[in-house]
């Protein structure tokens, strides 16, 4: 099965917006075996709009689109869609219903705009929408087909895991296994280099890709079932271990370090406490991301100023006065001052200079120092990073990460 | 001057990557006035990749490729556009000096794949990479030009900025003047209803779209310079403001809340702290964003346990135990907590069920308490939000930032 996925919206057109729908959708249809070659963004202009469906369609067996459904005047994706399918909109109750309850229970007064957003063809397979007022639908027609989903994400997601997803299981005819290899600590070319062989096998196929600051291979195998799927991919995986290190992989499992981490605290049954000056509540949000975190982590500082080190962790004004507060002695005493004062099993801390101000000739921007504090002793690591404030804070906390799970993996 | 933006990647066609390159270019190309209709994704496969490139050059003027300039044999995307463009690829010196300096400054040996990307047809301008590996290049012919971009974003954006936004700018006929105006606490819907008739004019055009949990509306003219822009943007301004009211609009200059909350802070001569709980350092990550935060930020606790919330924060025992932790006693004792503890004048507090597990009848997921502490009191809000965790904690940013700018506001 061929796929397509157009995305509707000037605001994508203009830069306004980054389509995040387009990944997830492209995301399911690659676990669910379906090709895609092609992705394309068009704006709210009919004839453009009519064009951009007529070609994705004539390549493909359904186009999936995304935006255009709303109440306003420019939302014409249905309407040019039901065009291109001979097709003719008339009232659906069932979601005029809907939208209508929508609006009573949020004491607002439905205006006329909405209405257009519960005509459907009569034949159209209509998917409900509970995060918002337009539902999207499927229309069908000599055996292909176009899915129309909403444009906000928080609208869009939910829609196509209960409706398009398993109307396209059902349709497609194969599977394909993948998994999802982590690396941190090699360059992307060093990887390939290492693997160049391997990945000019057929199946299962390596694809390798930059994520910032590390690099992600996936292996994907062409299948009839999982157990098939496993048996290609497995071997692979292990050849692959065995020429990068063991170490330096993170997971197979494409998770993300921070992931890892929690993992293996919970496993582990260990505690984990932070200590952010230069990554400020980046390290916490990513672990408070995890559901359930509660069973392993107590807490955090974004001690941002030399007061907040001093009085929430303990470091003594003498260490910030010798070394400064960027240094591999106050990331020592930080680590540690969250560890004695949260009761935590492990302290992690990290201080840095992420620009774009602030760095000098002994200690220029991108300099960071983070370290680790467990009932084995403190260690400290240190850095030079180079790039933007926010790339500089990132790749800190990869780091930062990094050097927990090393000591987790080697408890 | 019309320009399409192809991006190149089957991790973009798979999914496993967001495309922020096309947001970035779309978003640049706007602010010089250039068109964009069409922008596109296709994989390292020749003959669709050939496919692609022609069809879109033949639309536009520019075409804009993002990815497959690296070392890897799958990266095609320079040698399919000389193809195109009749050219053929020689060494290029000061490039392969580059990459044999940058290989030897990491103390890393040269692979002989990575030779490939010092390769360009000699007519092209050179648009050097010091973030990484692969060089970009412009190659012109017959009026039409093809730019040729890295992938990943951390090395694009700064050759985009350098090389390529000045190409563009001094070939770009005329200007597009834009304001962005931000509203925090009103929907999209009903913003539109309010401007209906506004949104139909020409020139200035209005653009709305939904931002999580918020509404942006752009503001365009086309124009000669930036003083006849301004000259018709700004009156427009002035009745948007008029008709949503201008409590409800945070910005007109495209800033998000928690930059609003900085510039205030700044301004007033104001300083913070913050407690947070189920935004678990997102709120401080946000400030730490902001480069010179120090100025006005003190210290964040990141008080997830109610351990933390005790010690850290001074919360008594027994409210935790009559009242709960998520509870409008416990946030505005947080927030009276960090104020006093931090001698920050102001005191920002978040406490919630992010879910998706700990919610009850009386307590669903989605309840969220925000305080904020100042010299003249203490408020607290209650929300019922709904959605995915994530989506819950940031909504509950906006929420809280919002709490901050109304204080901050009526100073």
């Amino acid at each position: 099965m061929i796929a397509e996925i157009i995305s509707v919206g000037t605001e994508l057109l203009m830069g306004q917006i980054v389509n995040t729908d387009a990944q997830y959708i492209a995301q399911k249809l690659s676990e669910l075996g379906v090709y895609v070659y092609h992705q394309c963004t068009v704006g709210d202009n009919h004839d453009r709009l009519k064009e951009t469906i007529r070609e994705s369609l004539s390549r493909s067996d359904i186009v999936i689109l995304t935006g255009g459904l709303g109440p306003t005047a420019d939302d014409i994706t249905k309407e040019v869609s039901a065009e291109i399918m001979g097709k003719t909109l008339e009232n659906h109750e069932p979601s005029l219903a809907a939208l209508k309850a929508r609006f009573s229970t949020l004491h607002q007064e439905i205006t006329p705009n909405n209405y257009k957003q519960a005509m459907f063809p009569t034949d159209a397979i209509i998917m409900d929408n509970p995060n918002g007022t337009a539902p999207g639908c499927i229309m069908e027609a000599d055996g292909k087909a176009i899915a129309l989903l909403p444009g906000p994400p928080w609208e869009m997601c939910p829609m196509f895991d209960k409706h398009l997803f398993p109307y396209l299981e059902a349709r497609s005819g194969h599977k394909l296994y993948s998994r999802v290899v982590r690396i941190f600590g090699k360059g992307e070319s060093s990887v390939e280099q290492a693997l160049k062989d391997l990945m000019q096998g057929e199946n299962p196929t390596i694809a390798p890709y930059a994520k910032r600051g590390e690099v992600t291979l996936r292996v994907t195998a062409f299948c009839q079932n999982e157990a098939e799927g496993e048996a290609l991919v497995e071997p692979m995986l292990g050849q692959i271990e065995e020429r990068i290190g063991a170490g330096l992989i993170y997971s197979t499992q494409d998770e993300e370090l921070h992931e890892v981490c929690a993992k293996l605290l919970l496993k582990t049954h260990k505690t984990l406490a932070l200590a952010e000056s230069c990554t400020g509540g980046m390290l916490a949000s990513k672990i408070v991301d995890i559901p359930g975190c509660s069973t392993f982590f107590f807490e955090g500082c974004v001690t941002y100023s030399n007061e907040a080190k001093i009085s929430r962790l303990g470091v003594r004004p003498e260490t910030l006065a010798a070394h400064g507060a960027v240094s591999a002695e106050t990331a020592r005493e930080m680590a540690e001052g969250i560890r004695r004062s949260s009761g935590a099993d492990f302290g992690l801390a990290t201080t840095g200079i992420a620009g774009p101000d602030g760095g000098t000739a002994q200690k220029p921007v991108g300099l960071v120092y983070m370290a680790l504090a467990s009932a084995s002793g403190t260690q400290v690591r240190e850095l030079q990073l180079s790039g933007a404030r926010e790339h500089i804070r990132v790749l800190s906390c990869l780091h930062a990460f990094s050097l927990l799970k090393d000591s987790l993996v080697s408890q």
